[in-house]
């Protein structure tokens, strides 16, 4: 049994994570960088200890400080949360090396997926259905001509090793493929340490909608319905929801009977996202990629479905079945999650770090708040902008939308610009609204004016 | 349609009803004394107006400066909340003779309640359980000497006009039966101008048990499940759940039945609480008697159901029929309530008003705090003492109790005593975790060592 956990993160899903353990009677081991000395996660850890400065790559990347509170403080298991080394299999293996429960999936498992040309071709091979495109990495430039030709432009070029929007390129013709080829090529070597590149069918308009999966130890894989993260900006999710106002219960049973199909291709353990590019049009889906750990997103679907992802991940870990079998799993209801950001919409989304002065999330029926803010509290501008996110939950899409105004307004943070007006103005947009656009939403549409 | 609703009332109850309106797009016009030009309901509507001096007398039951504000303000509709003018029938007629709606039942129905005798024998009329006792007021001491001797001691001596713990009396035998008729008659009639009485037998053990219930202006009545309120503090109710852990199904559905019937014979309207007392050993239950308003404790029902009782009450109060019938009401998981009040849990739960230095509610899944406290707040030491509800919801009992541990845990409350450890205590002891106690719970065990 896990009697203590170490949380390798920080911010929000680093307090979320130690919610879940104190529920469980599991002790908690916070780390942090000299930059998060004040932190919340390490006010609510049973123990906390630094692991270094604040660069990521010396604090909440460094392998060896992190093992060490591990050994240090006797922890059963390391929850990686995401981001940092959630998905990193190198430090998946350093854990079983070092006898410590690694609360995710296999290092085989996170490798396969995250090389995107072997996921493609395992999902390919599971039946799981991907976008028109090359088989396995291109040879050279001509290859990728000929490939380009036979599915047709506009084509994306993709670094296999490629993530986060790095090493990723569209092209329109013959002209901005050989282009293309070479610069991202290029990249992938620098970013990437490796040159491969694949291409596939670009799909101009869809929706990003992705199915939460879980697996455990002896077999059982299940599905938790689809979060749709449409409204994106430059490639970051801003608003997620369960269920996607797109999907019917058809093509719903599919995606899911699909992620299930790719998780066990993978042999996965934990929770896990299986992404889909859904073009509405044509009413067909298409495998994006896997994320072999918990997302920002997860508790919309813990809203619908009332299942604690966190605690099922570490029930996974422990060896555990799960606490639920398909048919046990039901929807009901709507959630929506926005992610507040200090930044200030009014000008571009700068970003916004600084002390909070006055804090004072919202409350009430079906409101949700995971943040590790506080009255007082210096947002270090080293690491990501997200210092809260508000989830409503709601019987329809319409009442789980007014109460995220609702909520909104009444969420108090001075001293730092928020995203909050930004969402604000979103819950009133009669587009978003009706729920039919694609991840273009924010290129198509003004929502703030500049000051 | 409402369009503008007034809230005759402060704190958390009148937060938690401009939070509904804000989502229904209804516009609030909030009230206020003297003493709560700060608070947060004040803060949060979209008007407000002060309504007179700190004593409840002169503002918060104050009919003719509510009412004033209605009128300028153009209010449709008032909502009492819960104390205050509530349960105040002249205060219901008022309403109607201005032309304005009472979101509440019929001043008719408010009297038939509010008068103990009346409503036991309304209820006896319709085939509810009532305690054994008296066939309305006991016409002397002999007559309520024979009814005792033929119900049996011991008796409990009510005051038909009673009600917050006033005008009521136990009594084990016949010279405690005289003398208590005596004191009780000359209570009654100084408190409420009225000396009837009447006599029921006491239950010594028992659990406090209530049903939700919930009734149009078209002849639907349903109900919502129980709420157990068994921990209670000199007949204060502390902790609230739902379900109880001492009903059986097959009881449940008596129980509920009984409340409809209850709501039924008074033509009821709106939301109600018809509370029971639960005889624990003999599996029998008795009418306790009806509130006919919104309770401090409705959220545990929200979180078991998602019906939003508030919303719910103003559909009603505009004529439209309820939202669900009996059949679309299920029942989820486990919610459990925990009343937090600026009292000092180590002194006798003395009263601790003052200004609240820091403030932090708890967040993450399965957690609703209903409060209208915030950074800065001064409490006034003029009103109710509690500053906020903090409920849980879990997939089971266990999960709920945990939870709540988390989040009492994580509670920032500073500048002021709360009842916060007393509540943490509770949730870690063994005979709470059971779930097999009465309402004498808190004088059988010691929670708190005084300091």
């Amino acid at each position: 049994m896990i009697k203590k956990l170490l949380i390798a993160n920080r911010g929000e899903i680093a307090v979320r994570i130690i919610r879940a353990c104190k529920e469980m009677n599991i002790e908690t081991v916070a780390v942090y960088s000299e930059a998060d000395k004040e932190s919340l996660h390490v006010q609510l850890a049973d123990e906390a200890y630094c692991i270094g400065p604040t660069l990521s790559s010396e604090s909440y990347l460094n392998f060896t400080n992190i093992m060490s509170v591990a050994k240090l403080t006797e922890s059963d298991a390391i929850h990686p949360g995401y981001g940092f080394l959630s998905e990193n299999p190198d430090f998946a293996e350093l854990c079983e090396e070092c006898n410590i429960i690694f609360v995710g999936p296999s290092a085989e498992s996170i490798r396969k997926m995250g090389t995107k040309d072997v996921a493609r071709e395992t999902m390919k091979a599971a039946g799981v259905p991907v976008v028109p495109g090359s088989e396995g990495l291109i040879k050279d430039e001509e290859d990728g001509k000929r490939i380009a030709n036979i599915i047709g432009y506009p084509v994306i070029i993709k670094a296999t090793a490629g993530g986060g929007g790095k090493g990723i390129r569209v092209a329109r013709d013959e002209n901005e493929l050989v282009k293309g080829i070479r610069v991202t090529q290029k990249e992938a070597e620098t970013a990437f340490g490796n040159p491969g590149l694949y291409i596939e069918k670009y799909i101009e308009d869809f929706r990003h909608v992705e199915i939460q999966i879980l697996a455990d130890n002896h077999g059982n894989v299940i599905h938790l319905g689809e979060r749709d993260c449409t409204v994106q900006r430059r490639l970051q999710k801003l608003i997620e929801e369960s269920p996607s106002p797109a999907l019917s219960a058809e093509l719903r049973e599919e995606m899911g009977q699909a992620a299930v199909k790719a998780a066990e291709a993978v042999y996965y353990s934990g929770a896990g996202t299986v992404e889909f590019i859904f073009d509405q049009n044509n009413e067909t889906f298409y495998f994006m990629e896997m994320n072999t750990r918990i997302q920002v997103e997860h508790p919309v679907t813990e809203m619908v479905t009332g299942v604690d992802l966190i605690k099922e991940m570490i029930h996974v870990a422990n060896n555990d079945t799960l606490t639920y079998t398909q048919d046990e799993i039901t929807f009901n209801g709507w959630s929506i999650e926005c992610r507040i950001n200090a930044e200030n919409p009014f000008k571009n989304f700068m970003p916004s770090p600084g002390k909070v002065e006055m804090y004072l999330p919202p409350g009430g029926y079906g409101v949700r708040v995971d943040s590790a803010a506080y009255p007082g509290w210096n947002i270090p501008p080293y690491y990501d902008s997200m210092i809260a996110k508000l989830i409503t939950y709601g019987q329809t899409r319409e009442e789980a939308m007014d109460r995220m105004k609702r909520a909104l307004d009444e969420f108090v943070v001075e001293g730092v610009h928020t995203t909050i007006p930004f969402h604000y103005k979103m819950m009133s947009h009669n587009v978003f609204r009706e729920g039919d656009f694609n991840t273009k939403f924010l290129e198509h549409y003004t929502i703030m004016e500049e000051e």
